[in-house]
């Protein structure tokens, strides 16, 4: 059998641009694995991996022009928008440099022995270690941030696992561009270009999940894929860790007093965050809570307006698109379900944004209406009219788990009067990241940025962006009486790398 | 049909000694599982919980006595190992009193907004919250520390997460006698006695793993029990952390120049440690590599020696001994394999202690042999001997992960001569605590305990024992953009609660 060509297809006409590769067999995969795992050595210096991954950021700043053209011509995301991916994902490998210099990742705790403690206390000395080789599985909706020099590649290597990337078939002549930048920057500093690896192909990505040396997985995707990746990590003879990022409704809670107070500014704001990017972000608000009465209708009104006004887009690619449009149909379809502005096709290649409304009564209890509680992949909202507080909680309740939940407040409620703290306390159990009077597009890269959520909303309890998505690719181990000379030189007494740790119990900074 | 009886049994004679209760049917665990979720907000204030703790503890060393009498009768371990396992108990509730008051584990990180990052930061707080009900299943070797007031238990109820234990059928009378103290001691803080469910039955077990309000599982047992419940942990609809310790052989290195200059300590040591507690340790050295020629066989002899001056011991109860008997007959019956004490039955209720030795060469392939490679519960181990450094290694290549590995150097080779480094460096891929020049039963609790590692050993990366064993029961959440007075009060700038934190990068402790 012929290997199966790997092409690169432009969606805002659907016709194939070119032949990037060829889908990787069984084989290949392993030899892929068995690449990494070779060199993962060379990544066990600190210093040399905080030194690559700043020349990486280099890279692919320097490289900037080709590869936004090449993303956009794979993604149909934008110029503009692609520079800024593209920016964040250099500026994310340059933060994760800065985390490998510091150390505080390695978690050293020391203690002493203690004869008083019950039992007695041993020299025991404490920190993390790389897990191994790491699968990374490109999302299509980040060409850079979430694909092969994303926040899993860029964290897994500074962990000091090597990786192997599951190219997303949306854009396969940028990942191989990526790679590229990769390993001309790892053979800058000794290591050998092998320890970055790179597949195509559905087959591979369950081969990769499969193998005896893989040791953890990294995945940014939707729900059905992701649960049959993390079944199989699951189902493996040794069991590896599956953080997964797979859907996530983002809800979203106005007050009545906050519709009464601005009511046109969070109708637009809406709208901005649901169109932005066509829709395609795993953080858009999917489920809006709106009061009834006048508030509420001005900001439907709002909305109504402002979505209309938008252009139509293409979407990543032309299942999505017909995704889209049937997932819209069967929600429009269900009873007491409205349209003010109406999702779906809009040209060849091209869709419009919409959103849908609905009473909150229907969805108090199970029934049809559950649909409308699954994530909608494009530029569609459902926004919800509650008639009193206890409706709006009782729809909450329904609600797996979310990236992030969000509640605009009026400037009263802000100030801290009003139920304010407590809808603060009702939304954490919802999601990762709880917003206030702000949307949940645009995920910062920063030390407490976490990006993750109860399931679907992630498969663990980790973060995929942000300073913490490290921890994923480690394990602690201690030495228990080891001398002094034998110890790796981040635990020793003297501390002469200056690392951060826990030393007799004391945290030492 | 009547609820089936669950009876608390005597191990030394194999007699039923009282009923103590009835498996929970599906319908028991379900009102337990709600019972502990409805009252969770009672755990919400940190220093109640470590009043909670603190009072747990004494009301633990306050009925010493009667609990120790009946951990005897239900285990056979005896009243000086049941004492002293009581008192690491205690202490290791308070020392995670310790830790709630501290606050680290927490995880405060606090970025204040920055709009010349790229994209712009917000204003974002993070910290650590509860998973919710975390289920508990007790270990039949530990009827105190790894029980219903054990490790999983007191680290979850530090965490905020109330618990449901499901006993196990070795100790049931005393599981309920334990679960009594802990209710008492939360009713003197206000917090409702319900917060400690317990069960009995294996149905119920499965049940637990299964509910929807069960958020994350803590297990130590055996592989076969604790694999069937991690899939089911992760074939839910919405899966679970399941952290279960399973089964480690922890392997013990000798060199060549160790087993020249103390052959006599090494098997006398070895001796002590393989026959601890009857060998019903997790950490017990199932496989110790000696070297072939003179130092090994004096090592050999002295292990021998000490081996046959053991006493016959209880086991658990009477499946163990089965299996035991059994599993060590046909360990016995491999070809090439010598035993020099033989261990198994020895009386209508106890066993022997005793060793087998085998030559490295028929374990660096696969074959029959790889049934030595499996942990065998008893006083039973495995001596390989090696021919040179090479074999050693391949042996130690083939090994399945491990929650120890041990090595025993000369001085000379400790004091930084020869390839004491390089060793650890070789054993740290195999367990997640490695020793030098010691016995691997005797798991301190200290802040740098580790006590996991790669699987089988546990199914994830976390400790059961040790300071970081709380992580295991929270999630990380971020607030974006959330006015001070909404915040809760371990978030706000001015850090009314003098909390250790990374502050704008910084780390404050």
């Amino acid at each position: 059998m012929a290997a199966a060509p790997v092409w690169s297809v432009d969606p805002r006409t659907g016709k194939q641009r070119e032949q990037v590769a060829v889908e990787a067999t069984a084989r290949e995969v392993d030899e892929a694995v068995r690449a990494v795992h070779a060199v993962r050595a060379a990544l066990a210096d600190r210093a040399v991996r905080s030194a690559f991954l700043r020349s990486a950021a280099e890279g692919l700043d320097a490289a900037r022009d080709g590869l936004v053209e090449t993303a956009d011509a794979e993604s149909a995301l934008g110029p503009v928008r692609l520079t800024g991916e593209l920016a964040r994902t250099s500026y994310q490998l340059r933060a994760f440099a800065d985390i490998v210099d510091e150390g505080a990742f390695l978690d050293v705790i020391i203690d002493h022995p203690d004869d008083t403690a019950t039992p007695p206390v041993p020299d025991l000395r404490r920190y993390k270690v790389p897990l191994g080789v790491v699968a990374v599985y490109s999302a299509s909706n980040f060409p850079f941030a979430f694909s092969v020099a994303g926040g899993d590649t860029a964290s897994a290597l500074a962990a000091g696992c090597p990786v192997v990337v599951k190219a997303h078939p949306d854009h396969p002549a940028l990942s191989e561009q990526v790679a590229r930048v990769l390993r001309r920057a790892a053979a800058g500093h000794g290591i050998p270009e092998g320890v970055v690896g790179l597949v195509h192909g559905f087959e591979a990505g369950v081969e990769l999940i499969r193998h005896p040396l893989v040791a953890a997985a990294g995945f940014t995707g939707s729900v059905r894929g992701g649960r049959a990746l993390f079944d199989a990590a699951a189902a493996r003879p040794v069991p590896i860790p599956f953080h997964g990022e797979l859907g996530s409704l983002n809800p979203v809670l106005v007050t009545e007093a906050a519709a009464a107070e601005r009511a046109e500014e969070i109708g637009g704001g809406l709208a901005g965050s649901m169109t932005l990017g066509t829709g395609q972000f795993c953080v858009k608000p999917g489920l809006v809570l709106v009061p009834s009465g006048a508030g509420g209708d001005r900001l439907v009104k709002s909305l109504a307006d402002a979505v209309a006004g938008t252009r139509a887009g293409v979407l990543l690619d032309h299942r999505m698109r017909d995704d889209f449009i049937a997932g819209v149909a069967r929600r429009a379809g269900l009873e007491g379900v409205q349209a003010p502005v109406v999702p779906g096709a809009d040209g060849a290649h091209t869709v419009g944004a919409g959103f849908l409304t609905v009473a909150a009564s229907r969805l108090v209890g199970q029934g049809a209406h559950d649909l409308l509680l699954e994530e909608c992949f494009g530029p569609v909202t459902v926004v919800v009219r509650y008639a009193d507080e206890a409706e709006a909680k009782a729809v909450l309740s329904r609600l797996p788990g979310n990236l992030t939940a969000t509640v605009h407040l009026s400037a009263e409620e802000a100030a801290g009067k009003g139920r304010g703290a407590e809808i603060l306390a009702e939304l954490t159990p919802l999601a990762g990241r709880v917003l206030v009077n702000g949307w949940p597009t645009g995920v910062a890269v920063a030390p407490a940025q976490h990006h993750g959520g109860p399931y679907p909303a992630t498969t663990s309890t980790s973060t995929s962006v942000g300073g913490s998505a490290i921890e994923r690719w480690l394990r602690p181990v201690v030495y228990q009486n080891a001398p002094q000379a034998l110890l790796p030189r981040e635990l020793r007494d003297d501390n002469p790398l200056g690392l951060p740790r826990r030393f007799d119990g004391v945290l030492e900074r």
